[in-house]
């Protein structure tokens, strides 16, 4: 019980006394320890305590919160420390396993391999995640903790200080109430004085007036008697009687002097106890509209709410810190995906096996012994044959053609329907996500999302049957290209041939082509433009440059220009190529 | 070695016999399998093994590449659930401790206060990120790592037929130059043929012009002589040498014949060479700039970049949806600590401890043994001790006043200074996690982050003695406040009891107040008003009514039409605000 005894309130009343003093009421000795409290002060009393308990107990729940939240947080702590040494853990034991080989141009080579690049930007998001969870853990133990830390220290000691002021604030709520009980019990005894002294008045006055009711009696009595021989005994009579009512009648002023102070006492101390009523219910409103709401504000608002809230915003910007970091390196794979690309990896292979895939010099006609004659020759004898030989090459070609034109449309519709099934948009794993209320069936949703559906098992039947079907058309179309190949290069050298020599002798031509062979139309790429065009039609492509991507304006007025002094403008371009081809490489 | 025997291949060229066929051209006997293959053919096929071993390459690391990126998920799936047990474990560990407390309308009481509540959300978020991390490694386990499966079968499938394919397309280029190498021995043979028929003829030339030269010359010399002796003679030499002219001519005429056939095959030869020439070059070209291309695209395009895709996206979606989820958790969070509100809290409170907090009824006035005066009485000779009495109260309080102002003023600054220091915005900690390239330093940045900083101490010195401070002036504040409630509620009846009784006597004041006491301005408002008044000042603003968050329009019309029915307004309004405020509880 926090309260000191009643009694050392009312003697401590300074303030009470201050104002009593100033409107000089005589307050008459009261044993204030004898006289009990009123019972409804006894109800406030225990009232006031149970605030206090109740402060109290806001306390060690409070104290209790950020124990829990420091202890959350140590133990969350470890949790993403364990968390990010296994990530750690597994990004090393792949990328030890890259380091290991012990090719490194060709591993080199390989990342430039989309699908390599994509696993890369997995292991990089790994160890990113890694050193993202263990700032995380290290920012929970050295930022977040200690904050909590600091919360409860000065939540505990501002409690303290809030409830000395509380006390304070409820000793003075007694105090006006002692001082209330104790103005009221001054009124009722200086009203029961007045009370008193005022029927002691009365009873003088019906004295008084009995004496004077007497006396008029005996005189009247006296009257029809002789007046001589009742004269002494009247006079002695009037004498005693007229004592007797000079006694009453003083008694009677002593007695109403006695009502009037006491009734002006009476109307003092009424007085003082009504201000005092007033005074104390003013107090004890404001004790419990504005002390009580101050007392808890100052448990609260001294940043209690406001350290805890930036604790906890200090937690909120850690997590969405660490989801930001997470996101850039889901865009950096989200982009990695976005660019798998099969055929600029194609380009890329080749380059790197650019031996292998070089193709070898062009075969050139080996003549027999200082033969002379590099061209077909088209003079009669053979000139009918020829010419026969080129009608059966052509209507073979024809039809050739029209038939590898089925096959290869029937070979692409194959392989569009097989791209359709391998580029299906199946990958959107939200309603794993979309959790019901309960969290049971959480397992059974994600097994049907992929593999459970009977859907997958008959669309990969379907899909390496379509697959089959393509092998069979693919065969059929290059079996057909190669023959179409021999034949249009058999037919269009015929049909050059024939054409030519209806125009010159056989011998004339034969001689002069032999001389302007290189400028001849069939022959007339100089092997260095051919061996340009090969390597640009191969790599050029994926090359920055003049070809796709524009390249530097400069460079581009370099090749104009030195175009327009003249050189040769496509080996000029061909040759810029290859040289900035091969720096890049 | 993938290839066959080179003289299979020629033995089996069916598609060149056929074209040969067509132009009739009759080749002799060749002994192919003795005829060494030119050096570049042995080049090209070693270059042909080097591209399907390229190739082969390729595949390994593709299996190889789709095993780490299955071993990868694997040994993640497991991290993940590692990392949501211990989530779990930790989210029950605080939550069985909320539920194993005994009082829980006690505890639903407390989880209506804002840190409660923002305790509550932190455990459901760690209850939400550990479901969404089984979910995750489930969907690695179930969805993805299957799809890597499949995605390496397919590979290794198509691989195995497009080797094949490319096999084939090899063989072909193949046949292609050993039909070249044929043809050309072919021309080589028959030019030599027709170089060797040539030069016979010539020779038999030589032989016909010496035999006609020796002829003339026996003539020239026989004539100077006499004719007839010499006639005889003459006749059986010109005899002798007519039959070996013939006989010249003859063999002259026969060798012209084999040399004009030879020519004319060796020329079919050459023509047949030149134009297997044309098409090999054909062929070949094809083959590296179309066939080779083809062939790595049935490797690459038929779905291993798709699907391996489609795996991809699948694991960036399931972490995408982890994120949103994860993102919804923190907003949820975010928004519980803007609501951090001491205000509410503290309404709350006192909600909850309703009969704790809950002002004492009124105290009245006691009347002793039928005193009839409830009022002060402001006549003579009281009366203008009253007076002196309030005029020193009105200049005890003005001075009070304004130095409990002062006092406020000093105390309101002290408690902005505090508040100024509780919501610093030092919560931001986005440095930690811009790391330099090295990853060494992390630990050191997230120290200096919080609580290295030296200017931390000196702040928490600061605040506590700011608060000291605080305490001081706030304790002098109240003091005042209840002095000045005191003297002010005095001060308010006394001038108000003077005012009265300048405008009618003591006696008849008195007597008329008692009567209408309960009308009277100071004592005006019923008690059960008085008691909502308090309710609402208390509670009000929390709820939803009238009085600030709006309520239903349908509630509101009625207590309109109560009103107009004629029904006490403010009572009305007050009965309907407990009667709603209290079901609400």
């Amino acid at each position: 019980m926090p309260f000191p005894d009643q009694v050392s309130y009312v003697k401590s009343n300074k303030l009470g006394d201050a104002v009593l003093g100033s409107i000089s009421v005589v307050i008459p000795h009261l044993d204030e320890s004898l006289l009990p409290p009123p019972t409804c002060f006894a109800e406030i009393r225990a009232q006031l305590i149970e605030q206090l308990k109740c402060l109290d107990q806001q306390c060690e729940l409070r104290v209790q919160l950020l124990q829990d939240l420091q202890d959350f947080f140590r133990k969350k702590a470890e949790i993403e420390m364990d968390y990010s040494r296994n990530l750690e853990k597994l990004a090393e034991r792949f990328l030890a396993k890259t380091r290991s080989t012990k090719d490194q141009q060709f591993k080199k080579d390989q990342n430039v391999l989309s699908p390599v690049n994509c696993w890369n930007l997995l292991l990089n998001q790994v160890k990113r995640e890694s050193r993202d969870h263990t700032t995380l853990s290290d920012i929970y133990l050295n930022n977040i903790i200690p904050r909590f830390v600091q919360v409860s220290e000065d939540s505990g000691r501002l409690f303290k200080k809030s409830k000395e002021v509380g006390q304070q604030l409820q000793e003075d709520l007694m105090k006006v109430l002692n001082e209330l009980y104790t103005v009221m019990k001054t009124y009722h005894m200086y009203n029961a004085d007045s009370i008193s002294a005022q029927s002691k008045l009365k009873e003088a006055e019906k004295q008084e007036e009995k004496q004077i009711g007497k006396s008029v009696k005996q005189e009247e009595k006296q009257t029809p008697r002789s007046p001589d021989s009742a004269s002494s005994v009247k006079f002695e009579e009037k004498h005693v009687r007229r004592s007797s009512v000079k006694k009453i009648e003083k008694m009677k002023e002593k007695r109403q002097a006695k009502y009037t102070e006491n009734k002006l006492k009476a109307i003092k101390a009424r007085n003082e106890y009504l201000l005092a009523l007033e005074a104390t219910n003013a107090s004890v409103f404001k004790y419990y509209i504005h002390d009580l709401s101050d007392l808890i504000d100052q448990c609260c608002d001294l940043g209690y709410h406001a350290s805890l809230g930036r604790a906890l915003r200090t937690f909120l910007s850690a997590e969405l810190n660490l989801e930001q970091s997470k996101h850039e390196g889901l865009d950096a794979i989200e982009n990695a995906v976005e660019n798998l690309d099969a055929n600029s990896d194609k380009q890329r292979l080749m380059e790197m096996c650019n031996s292998v895939f070089c193709p070898p010099m062009k075969f050139e006609f080996q003549p027999h012994m200082g033969d002379m004659v590099f061209q077909l020759c088209a003079q009669q004898p053979v000139q009918s044959e020829l010419v026969q030989r080129c009608q059966q090459l052509q209507s073979r070609l024809s039809t050739l053609k029209i038939e590898n034109e089925e096959v290869k449309k029937t070979m692409e519709a194959t392989l569009q329907t097989i791209q359709d099934i391998v580029t299906i948009e199946d990958f959107d794993v939200s309603d794993c996500f979309q959790y019901s209320n309960s969290m049971e069936s959480v397992k059974s949703t994600v097994s049907e999302t992929f593999m459970s559906k009977p859907s997958i098992a008959k669309r990969r039947a379907n899909q390496q049957e379509t697959e089959q079907f393509y092998f069979t058309k693919l065969k059929e179309y290059l079996e057909g290209r190669n023959l179409i190949t021999k034949l249009q290069a058999k037919h269009d050298l015929l049909q050059k041939t024939l054409g030519e020599s209806q125009r010159t002798d056989c011998s004339l031509a034969s001689r002069r082509s032999s001389t302007i062979r290189k400028q001849d139309s069939s022959q007339a790429i100089p092997l260095v433009v051919e061996s340009c065009i090969r390597f640009i039609s191969r790599h050029g492509l994926q090359h920055e440059g003049i070809f796709r991507v524009s390249g530097s304006q400069v460079e581009v007025n370099d090749i104009k220009n030195a175009f327009e002094r003249g050189k040769s403008s496509c080996v000029c371009l061909c040759v810029c190529f290859c040289a900035s081809g091969f720096k890049r490489r």
